[in-house]
């Protein structure tokens, strides 16, 4: 099969509220604060109601890594499921939108769009609350093998491990990429995720995963250790290449025997961290499927997230690929 | 009556689609660059698969105008119609979140809320493409007497002047609030409103306006005149008073023996002129209800589409009361 994409994800396909906050709010709603809570419903209706007005813009983890992979110049792909309504269709418009390849079947019926409720305060923190709906009924026939068979890179979005059917089709991608010689990437995406299939976790990346991103609470998690450091160290017989993020402090990216320590990008004002995470993930995975060295694409993963935590809302809003060229790589 | 609101605006109830565009952009498209076009529920969607990834935010004239009194620490009721779908709980969602009134029953079935699709180029120009929908089909059930009757001045947005059941509702709106000593104030919103109702709209500014809000196009239009200065001299026989912008030229206001040239703010960076107009109509109502000097209306206004042009959208990000107390109003 040629190379028609450099990453392929699949993801929860979510559309973003975006509303400012105070902190009390965030305490009146007993969220935790810089957190990812998964609800209902009926509490995203009352929480909704609660939140101050908002803008709406589509989201969802892997989907704004694919929307920086593009917005670098690479040529991605999503699979992720939408409700058959109008924020399906906004989801659907934006990742065409932005030149990524998505085809996915909107659920037929049943569940809306999933959205997340994402409360801003004034230190730039995210508090997020989750109603997946659609996105959670991803399955094994949402993958299209040309998609995966055709991509340098497929990427993996740990929320979806938690829907039995998501992990089967995680299963069918990981399968089918191995099968064609590529690269399969996993992205642990939160805390909760790694508390409750931990075992899980650590043989699926043994046997299937190359790349594997994890933020300090995630890998600290993942190896049972409260050090940064150690969970380094723990990580490495286990996978290929690792590029564990600590938020302000940047990154360290190991892989065989090398090991990066990679700074953070110095921006103006701290906005909104929201994609901060995705948008470090887009940089490494472009500079990986281009085939730069591992220093360099976390060096294009921390000008991403800066670009994107200078700004409301998770996707990129200036080019990316002009602030990697601007920073010589 | 108590004085319930200081302004309960009629209008259309739509929901603002933002993306950037190119010059080029507008042109294949065949937009009136800087205008507003009608578009049916095909070209939307034709539209709308050509454009940017966009932002999705509450809009519509009046309501818009409604937020800029709510954001002065007026109180604002709004009337107009969505339909009973996701965008139509957005609306409805970010205009109670503001603090106004609103309880237009949504649209039984059929037509979906209404979009407004707005293109804004590296100029700051939004060209506006937009197909009503549910917002066409308000009429005079919708007017709530008790919401017409305690609100010190009714604001209707001229674009409603089009399909006649709104055209009712409006006669049903200005007979209750001229039956309870209640002002009356009207937008022209548009040129093409002007050029097709002409005649009406003068018969009904004389014998139902007590305040009209038009700009340099729309006056000159309803007077049939090149000049804007003579459109100024020809309106003063036909209004009690009239707030009359012309862009970054800022406004002339008249009332009785009374005439200013309100300057318009200074700004740092012009982002998006969506909603200028809408925001400028915010401050001068918010400062009527409250009983300030004409001039002082004016400058309310221009501090208030000061904010508006400075970002991405049409509503207010920043307190227009901490503006006003700022500039000495």
């Amino acid at each position: 099969m040629t190379d028609l994409y450099d990453v392929a994800a699949i993801g929860n396909a979510i559309v973003d509220v975006i509303a400012p906050s105070s902190d009390d709010f965030i305490a009146d709603q007993a969220l935790p604060k810089g957190g990812m809570t998964l609800i209902d419903d009926l509490r995203a209706e009352e929480l909704y109601e609660a939140m101050a007005p908002g803008q709406e813009a589509s989201g969802g983890s892997a989907a704004n890594s694919m929307a920086g992979v593009a917005s670098f110049g690479g040529r991605a792909a999503f699979i992720g499921k939408v409700g058959d309504d109008q924020l399906g269709k906004v989801f659907a418009h934006d990742i065409r939108a932005i030149g990524a390849h998505y085809d996915t079947a909107p659920l037929a019926s049943g569940a809306a769009t999933g959205r997340c409720l994402i409360n801003v305060t004034p230190d730039g923190q995210r508090t997020m609350a989750t109603f997946l709906g659609a996105a959670n009924l991803l399955g094994p026939g949402d993958v299209d093998p040309k998609v995966i068979e055709s991509a340098k890179i497929t990427f993996l979005e740990g929320y979806l491990f938690t829907p039995e059917e998501a992990r089967k089709a995680f299963a069918k991608a990981a399968g089918l990429a191995r099968a064609s010689d590529r690269l399969i990437a996993l992205t642990l995406s939160a805390g909760f995720v790694v508390e409750s299939f931990r075992e899980t976790l650590i043989d699926f990346i043994e046997t299937q995963v190359d790349i594997l991103f994890a933020n300090e609470e995630e890998i600290t998690l993942l190896f049972q250790t409260k050090s940064f450091d150690e969970a380094v160290n723990l990580a490495r017989p286990h996978v290929k290449i690792a590029a564990l993020t600590c938020g302000a402090q940047g990154s360290v990216v190991i892989g065989g025997d090398e090991s990066h320590q990679v700074a953070a990008e110095p921006i103006d004002k701290l906005v909104d961290t929201t994609g901060a995470g995705d948008a470090y993930a887009a940089g490494f995975l472009y500079g990986l499927a281009r085939g730069r060295r591992l220093n360099v694409c976390g060096r294009l993963g921390s000008i991403a997230a800066s670009e994107v935590i200078s700004h409301y809302g998770a996707r990129p809003e200036t080019s990316l690929r002009d602030l990697a060229i601007k920073a010589g790589l």
